[in-house]
């Protein structure tokens, strides 16, 4: 794969991120707003046992009228929407991803902001550690794909500055560091006002037929 | 905190992760329905539009009533549930989380069961490795804690030997490997059909205080 399909690639994702009518992200964005409202609601709740039957009876109906999930699996990634749509960290379409968008800078480096609400909670007030190793897997991979050369993930390495606050916007920083033969080394961090709180190392393995897409 | 303590914070966890009537869990549950349905619901739907508008009417409504974010994240963990139904990796009341439930096994290690959706996905039919990377970060506090001496992650390794598959029951097994004075040293592995799919090393350093919950 060229630079130029890439960069193609690339501008494609970030249009994916922007707000192009889609009806099942706008789904999706319903979903997340009530995952994260049924987290602050008390179980003596009025009706609370109503709308738990009235969100199953969407889900019932939903999933009689959905692909099966092995199709679909398939077509998420082969077909109308390339994928980065579904991703757990970044995907518009999926309700446990924030999502987090990523944009190129003009140092070669990707950014993501992202503000974390209670779902993504581990300490009290704080966003979880395994939630900002995630969150750093994908930027890498983003930053990975941005530089030219995607690979599989074959380790990563998280180091906690300092505790990482939920609903304070963070920057997410991640750029290749080296490439050497289809071994990729790549690096990110986690900011909130300048000062790291969490770093990640990765290094990568791109396939023996090219550049691979990773996953985002 | 004594052993004793610990045990019965486990036994409370484990506890916590059983069916006991929750309407809150109860709601969180038809959220995850939902969420794994509009995954798998095509753009062009008939009436996708207005089961949208539905699903926000109720976070609007809930929304409302709920408590606001901040009061929220102080009561969940000090509060009436402790915490472990929020999590985003095992807590039934968040349907960003699997969830995975854990068990202790006779060695003193923890063992969680689990089978992931496409909500989940990295490559097409695979777990996502940052979603591997942050169950496995669960998967360690969860050990340590059941270890008797929980503390903060202080870095995390993750390796990646072979692709985690999507709807494959797997099991994730995580131990405390050594403690040396304030620093413990765990691992755990995800594994199917008994092959290392993904493996984990994590340092952590206990409180001057005494234990931590850590975050789970």
């Amino acid at each position: 794969m060229t630079t130029e399909s890439l960069d193609a690639l690339f501008a494609a994702a970030v249009e994916q991120q922007s707000d192009t009518p889609d009806a099942v992200a706008d789904a999706a964005d319903a979903v997340r707003r009530t995952l994260t409202a049924v987290l602050r609601t008390r179980r003596d709740l009025p009706g609370l046992t109503d709308i738990a039957a009235r969100v199953h009876a969407l889900a019932d109906d939903l999933g009689k009228r959905a692909e099966p999930a092995r199709d679909r699996v398939e077509r998420m990634w082969n077909g109308e929407s390339g994928g980065a749509r579904h991703s757990p960290v970044s995907g518009t379409r999926n309700a446990a991803a924030l999502p987090v968008f990523w944009e190129r800078r003009e140092d070669g480096s990707v950014e993501g902001r992202a503000t974390f609400t209670v779902a993504y909670q581990g300490p009290a007030g704080f966003v979880h550690g395994g939630v900002s190793a995630l969150i750093l897997d994908v930027g890498l991979a983003v930053a990975n794909r941005h530089a030219g050369t995607a690979g599989m993930t074959a380790g990563l390495t998280i180091r906690y500055h300092r505790p990482t606050p939920l609903y304070r916007e963070l920057e997410i920083a991640a750029w290749r560091e080296s490439i050497e033969g289809r071994k990729i080394r790549s690096r990110g961090e986690i900011r909130v006002d300048g000062e790291v709180c969490v770093s990640a190392e990765g290094l990568f393995v791109a396939p023996r037929s090219g550049v691979s897409d990773g996953d985002n």
